[in-house]
């Protein structure tokens, strides 16, 4: 219903794909530019996207740049201990006062991501281009699941298996199995403050699997269900609680 | 993003309307008309609503109403007994298979709301004019709180306190107090199958409650979030366990 | 802290164990009686442990039974419709009242867990000798995964699959794969009224699941888990929502 | 069924206590005196309970401290900037690990509970002699209601009003009212990791509150659920992704 164009920055750390010749070879302008031409070639004039990485000035999320962001995508791997805490700290803000968050694959060990959870993130891996990934839908007619056929066939992708240490869902999306027969909590959602945060673990490095039509309508589809309309965000100081006063809501009315 | 409308049908009990005075004054031509009213004044042209009542006909919900329904509104109070299984079946499947349903006050102890909670669904109550009733959002940035205040005051209300008899609400929207001192959880969120339920107790049949902007807004803004596009519906038979030969899923291919 | 041991009743169809040579072979004292003994030896004196089936007068379920159970255990497959609708009653009664349900495997489909979960329970199924299901532990240090170990490999089951129609577990205990690549939600735990239900899927008829150590050990733990002290039920009637006087609670005190 | 006492560690920040006459007259051997005599109380030889403050070295919480503690609760406010980080770090690390952590009151905005939860953990507050808070049981039968009426009466108390920003709770115990007409979520448990969390807001320095029977039996109550039997932790480096070759579950066998 709203007519204003849904604000999306998609954060990549961008490492690899200057270092790793496997990675630019299926990369080469960065993973972060494949991922945003997914979400601009599926909204349409719905959405705009801009990109933002680590080498940039404040990461390039400065204060105008998060303000103006009604949901953020973030992939990071390599450098999770090189994003400066005071970011963290900033989007962490945004995301308690209602931008949305979708997190995505290594993300999972991110600062800011760990830091929403209030636990370790950890789980087990293993690389080997022989692991075809499973991701069940199991939560049909979701908003993340439109669209979305039973189970998304990833054909080669990182094993990330059990045990996964997050929180429990408030919504369990996507389990996955893979080939050597591990299972794994892919898709989840969470509500943090006034915030929605989504964490979707398919999309390797070396895989093309952020060009796949199912991944990029899953994402997609996370930015939609992530945005929340800021006309509606209460006035409430989240970092310093209040004194209220009896009665103090008598002169407020309603509506 | 649909272009059509939402398709709703708001369902009264329209007993207490014809057999008592104090409750004809209020609502003269029933309480669904005045809730089928509110929606469609805050919802314009994005909304189609029509009404059906406990005399009709299989209480107006027959096959071609029900399939042509995407979200359903209940309210029922004295005749919860009156209602046919057979079509308090129907709607249990509907809701399965997509359609939402926003149970209304007294509808805590309607058989439908009964069957898809799982529970006794009882609660305590009582009638006393001096009851105001404030209804706390616990929930900013949801949905279903769009341009509601932080707190809800409904001038007089009948008092419906705890223990409420029912699962642990999914997403836990409003929690009431009363003059009386008793709280209850009033605005309350799950998901059965493919279909959303949502659960709101303000709203009498002696307070002109359903007239309040607010209560409007709330009830307008639950159709909105308990609607689901039908095209996304899993083509899934709810009723019946399909067998699965190995490598079903290869055949669908992704898409 | 309890002194008084645990009642369990278990609950068996007994039906295939007497048709199906194939199931006689595995079971020849019948399921039930082989479930029964697992908790006996697990538990030692903490429980005295009884069956009821089927074929018996009301089931085996007579108010006496009931009345006297703490935690019942479900195994049905070919005759659920067989069960007669007031014993499903009485147990549901029991459940809201406080009795500690377990589900197993083919008792998805039993009136008693769909009345619970007001959802079909539908899922998808394949019987193919060349399964091994996976039970991955995706909540370690919860009491129904004390001894339990990262996974249990069973060698050979049925496969069950997603899309499991079932509310959003409060709590997910395990998730199995199997070696055709499905996954499904196999260890799942919820609260209705005063009751604990836990459903576990592995076991079939046909192969020796239930002799199984670590399977035998979950459904011990689960005993214990659901079980709850009758002295701390609240007097509550879940059936007929009482009326309330101003300030009933006052004259109760605390403790 | 565990033969150990649960080892209880009360912290308490025992500032106010010695710079406020208002609280000394109540709590004149610090709040943590009286809460561990409340556990051991109700406890006897079930629970050993030692105390632990901010004025102390490493604030009582050594490793050797830490490391031998199953359940600890936690009383702090106005120096929640006080307590160091690397200790912080520690008890987040043994909650992730198992350990049981009951937060009690004004303990909502301390360093360990915000960064538990991944959000702000405001709240409105008033104090206000004249308030008196109704904490409603809204879980009858959970392990930490048991013995504890339908509601309790705290006839003196701080006004604590949503919205309360954390995470929906995994298991709503208690609601509360106050005088002045705000409701607040004023007993909550999430799971963290390996670990669980309780959240108990009836509690304050100048109240007596710690001192009445069923504030006491609540907190004793929720030592027992947060206990957790160390010998079921999974061998599970929590802070560590682990690389796992393939059929690595294979070599552990079960059990």
């Amino acid at each position: 219903m709203s007519t204003q164009p849904i604000r999306v920055t998609v954060w990549g750390e961008n490492v690899h794909e200057r270092t790793h010749e496997s990675v630019r070879s299926v990369y080469p302008d960065g993973m972060h530019t494949v991922i945003a031409a997914g979400i601009r070639e599926l909204h349409g004039d719905a959405v705009t996207v801009q990109t933002a990485t680590l080498e940039q000035p404040e990461h390039g999320l400065t204060d105008e740049v998060l303000n103006n962001t009604d949901v953020l995508t973030w992939w990071g791997h390599m450098a999770h201990g090189k994003v400066d805490d005071a970011i963290v700290d900033k989007v962490y803000n945004r995301v308690l006062n209602g931008m949305g968050i979708i997190v995505l694959h290594s993300g999972h060990f991110s600062k800011i991501f760990k830091k929403l959870m209030g636990t370790s993130c950890s789980l087990r891996w293993r690389e080997d281009p022989n692991e075809r990934e499973l991701v069940w839908n199991v939560r049909p007619a979701h908003p993340i699941t439109k669209g979305i056929p039973q189970v998304i066939i990833v054909p080669h992708q990182e094993m990330y298996g059990e045990y996964f240490d997050i929180p429990q869902p408030d919504e369990q999306i996507f389990i996955s199995s893979f080939t050597g027969g591990e299972v794994f909590r892919s898709g989840c959602c969470w509500t943090r403050g006034q915030g929605r945060v989504f964490y979707f673990s398919p999309g390797h490095e070396t895989f093309p699997v952020y060009y796949q039509p199912e991944i990029k309508q899953v994402i997609a589809n996370a930015v939609g269900w992530a945005y929340r309309d800021p006309s509606q965000f209460i006035n409430f100081e989240v970092t310093k609680a209040p004194n209220a006063p009896t009665g103090w809501f008598e002169h407020l009315g309603n509506g």
